[in-house]
């Protein structure tokens, strides 16, 4: 029988990543999709639990379903693995995002969010990005990139409980010059809130800030990225600061 | 001049957990709560990208001012320590929340989304969770262990880098052991969609699962609070799986 592989997102069933997402994993089994029905960037790992869901069908196509939920990415996942995938998925796949989710991004990404919940529900899981927000963009650069990690993901599994965020830069295809295994860059965001007036005279705030990363480590993906190179970074929904375990012993009591 | 200790939660700003750990925080300095203005639970560090943003003042006293955000309790963060903070703050709590955030509800929950982000921001910021969901819960079995940890930390900065994720058992204060020190007890939300059909036939979906977390170790915040013990778990916004980072590393090209 052939792998399964269910594939979300957080920019929506319609996305033009998502497609070539699912035609891409085509090719290594058949795919199932469950995917937000409408844009849901920035939801982390959020859960719906104040309302019920509902999920619309697509396409129901041979070796290619397409199904839309009115949740978040993360239920998704549950959605798809509980209720319209025949057997366990092999893999379960996000993406391929507009703009990137590397470095502290990964915090507030629904694509993100949904792999860090298939791998809290013990599947193999990956995001993909593409550094290019342009409803253009060329998602073609991408296949090279992803074929090569579906390949070794297919031919030896990921380590038990850890996911990939895979963040894929602007670049035609001819000009990547490889993968690179990394650490999230440390960076932050600032003024994140725009304040204006509203015509009668009542303020609002606009989400939107400055990415600001400087020297990140050459072993960082921020660093991969902007020298040209795919990044890598193995997460896992564990987010324990094992090195301040002794650090903190004294507050103890 | 007095420490700011900026304040928010997941459950809203009329949470009686919220109120509750306002008045002790005001204890250690001047206090500003910047809460959802409803129940957010569930949001994990979501960000609102797709709308703007309002405020609505609900008291401004001497010491202790409240608003309400129609925003997540990540934006709250950010619009409490940008707009509505006059200076940095020393100290970011959230909660305390209603419920458990202990173990993988860490990864959904929005109290501990607006400490990641308060962190991610370059604050020491605080989680606290009570193990009941009664509405009637008894906030007043967290005042020694929230009283002890504000303590040490006004004495002893947190490591930079570092929040804390703190649990409370479901006991008298008589009853509580102590606080442990604890990694993140791995688990999972089993069956988590409860499929249901609406008068008219159609389907719909209910959040609902349940938590399995066999043999947590005894280092493990599970394990703490089983056996009568607030756990603390140092938590940072940084998803890298270090030890997965060689065993990864064929995938490069």
């Amino acid at each position: 029988m052939k792998p399964l592989i269910l594939i979300t997102n957080d920019d929506g069933v319609q996305s033009r990543g998502l497609q070539h997402l699912a035609s891409l994993a085509k090719e290594f089994g058949e795919v199932v999709v469950m995917a937000p029905d409408r844009n849901a960037s920035g939801v982390s790992v959020s859960i719906t639990c104040t309302r019920p869901l509902r999920v619309k069908t697509v396409s129901e196509e041979e070796g290619l379903a397409i199904y839309a939920c009115d949740g978040t990415p993360a239920d998704c996942i549950k959605m798809g693995v509980e209720y319209f995938c025949s057997r366990k998925p092999t893999l379960v796949l996000s993406g391929i995002n507009y703009g990137s989710n590397a470095s502290i991004n990964v915090v507030y990404s629904g694509t993100i969010g949904a792999v860090l919940e298939a791998c809290l529900d013990g599947y193999q899981a990956i995001g993909f990005s593409l550094l290019n927000h342009n409803p253009q963009a060329d998602f073609n650069a991408c296949t090279q990139v992803i074929r090569h990690i579906l390949q070794q993901v297919m031919q030896n599994p990921l380590p038990t409980g850890t996911a990939l965020n895979v963040n894929i830069p602007r670049l035609p295809t001819d000009q990547i010059k490889g993968i690179r295994i990394c650490r999230q860059a440390p960076a932050a965001w600032v003024d994140s809130l725009e304040k204006r007036t509203d015509p009668i005279g009542r303020p609002y705030w606009w989400m939107t800030g400055k990415f600001v990363c400087n020297n990140p480590g050459e072993d960082t993906d921020e660093y991969a990225l902007a020298h040209g190179y795919a990044s890598v970074v193995p997460i896992r929904p564990d987010y324990t600061d094992y090195a301040a375990l002794n650090q903190i012993k004294h507050f103890e009591s």
